[in-house]
């Protein structure tokens, strides 16, 4: 099957059609309008077979996955996602898996309301490359360098579950099928807190969402922001299926280092608290309080019922980047 | 080398700075401002080790040629290119490579004037997507769909070469070292018809940059502009370096079929002909007419010397899609 055949097969007429797009696929470029006042996000996630995902993921859940990491970083800046280019390489073309990933990746796109305007396919190993774009309103958009001390730190989700599922299998731990499910589920089909990334707005002082893990994303908040932070992890939310799965000490390497959850991580003032409790409420947002903003120059504590609490050496580490 | 390292050595307050860049690299996204009555262009472009460059070349010409690419696709718009993310997968971190082929990408970003956004660095097989950014007054771009009968066919320079350095080391055709040079340069050092691709707007009917050779893409236009076309093939354009080194009936493949010489190709009408050809000259752009547009349905006819020509069976193939 030559390029054009494919693209024409798996993607154009395909998918949502926006108002905005000018010119999608079939041209040298696309052509897409940005309105007056706003400012556009770009972002960008490469997911490479073996490295990013097992080789033998399903292909719905890959094309889900792969869109998500991506809307997940335009959601940490509070940002609409509108387009996406997709560079899809593949060793072989094989119509059974090209049909069930564009279905996981048309699946998402239509939920988020995101037209693919473009891309390229490319035979070589395993690999897809998204760049997805979004819009925000002019300055309103949600950076890591506003915290400030004082500021309360919140989380929008249970972390860990993707951790514990990649873990499960790569170690064998011994886990239940409905718990192994639950998990399996939040790494192959991550929900990225895109309405959450736009309640934020106007209200949070900064935002990440957690790719890294907690602790490495919230350290890129202090560094940007110049601040320290103390996190009771006692308060950071896991899910049922964790706590079920793991005695307490095996607990913290998923929920505070693993990452691949994609929830969001932000902070808001002592004064804008309130209100934004309340917007999230009204949106049917979720979010945990879990420490707070101290002056400093970069420094996470974290402390467990009040003590001091240090992480394990040698954790587990999440796929690379 | 982590991730973060590599950034800051590599791309971080290395390159231009655009003002119209709000949030450059190291936030969730990048943050840009497009201007009003203006509309983004966007083109994606993977080249993969071993299927659209040999492996060893010189990683400086790699990083010349991954931007040159997609400028290609937005001169061919007509756009003028502002941002690119740049997402780069290799097996290891070699600081030598790294260093020859950020230099590569930062001098070409830099004679364009185009701002590395951002990106993603991942570890896998060698593999470079680049999504590139450009903007166009609003109703100006060029696209394949306004080829009208009796339109004159243009091409910006001459075709061939880069399909002749592929060929002379892959097939061993004789060839002098310094035809090979002229056409390796050709091949590695692609030079994006930027400012041509702008000259034309207002007065081209159609546009398409030249990557899978002149018969293809001129294909492109014919029928998505449905129309037919005759090219006297002894005008299109062809450099002393591949006359030197082929005999009349072997240049043909690589003059009219091969591809990777991202000259632009055409169209504009009878009336503003001679308009285009002043202010081309005015800008400095050569470009040469080599057919006509006829009513139809997407046949193109070639001749020679007033004969009908037919390509002989079997030629060459550029680089895989």
């Amino acid at each position: 099957m030559k390029e054009f055949e494919l693209i024409n097969r798996y993607f154009k007429g395909r998918g949502i059609t926006r108002r905005d797009v000018d010119l999608g696929i079939g041209d040298d470029c696309a052509l897409v309008s940005v309105p007056e006042n706003y400012q556009l996000a770009i972002t960008t996630d490469t997911l490479v077979s073996g490295v990013h995902f097992f080789e033998d993921i399903p292909p719905r859940a890959l094309g889900h996955r792969v869109l998500a990491v991506n809307l997940s970083d335009l959601a940490a800046m509070g940002a609409e996602p509108t387009w996406i280019s997709l560079a899809l390489t593949l060793p072989s073309v094989d119509l059974d898996w090209l049909e069930a990933f564009t279905e996981g990746l048309h699946e998402i796109a239509e939920y988020y309301n995101v037209q693919i305007i473009g891309g390229d396919t490319t035979q070589g190993p395993l690999s897809i490359t998204v760049s997805a774009k979004g819009i925000v309103p002019r300055g309103k958009a949600l950076t890591r360098a506003g915290a400030k001390a004082g500021d309360w730190i919140f989380v929008t989700g249970p972390l860990g579950d993707a951790g514990l599922a990649i873990e499960a299998r790569k170690r064998g731990i011994a886990i239940t099928p409905d718990n192994r499910h639950e998990v399996e589920k939040r790494f192959f089909y991550p929900t990225p807190r895109v309405a959450a990334g736009q309640v934020l707005r106007g209200l949070a002082t900064s935002a990440i969402d957690i790719s890294d893990g907690l602790v490495a994303d919230l350290g890129h908040i202090l560094r940007k922001s110049q601040v320290n932070a103390v996190v009771q992890v006692e308060k950071v939310p896991m899910s049922a299926a964790l706590k079920n799965t793991l005695v307490e000490g095996e607990r913290w390497p998923f929920v505070l280092n693993y990452g691949d959850d994609y929830e969001l991580l932000f902070t808001v003032s002592d004064a804008n608290k309130g209100a934004l409790e309340n917007k999230l409420k009204q949106y049917g947002v979720e979010a945990k309080c879990i420490g707070q903003i101290q002056a400093g120059n970069g420094q996470l504590d974290l402390t467990l019922k009040g003590q001091k609490f240090t992480l394990p050496k040698g954790g587990y580490e999440h796929f690379s980047d």
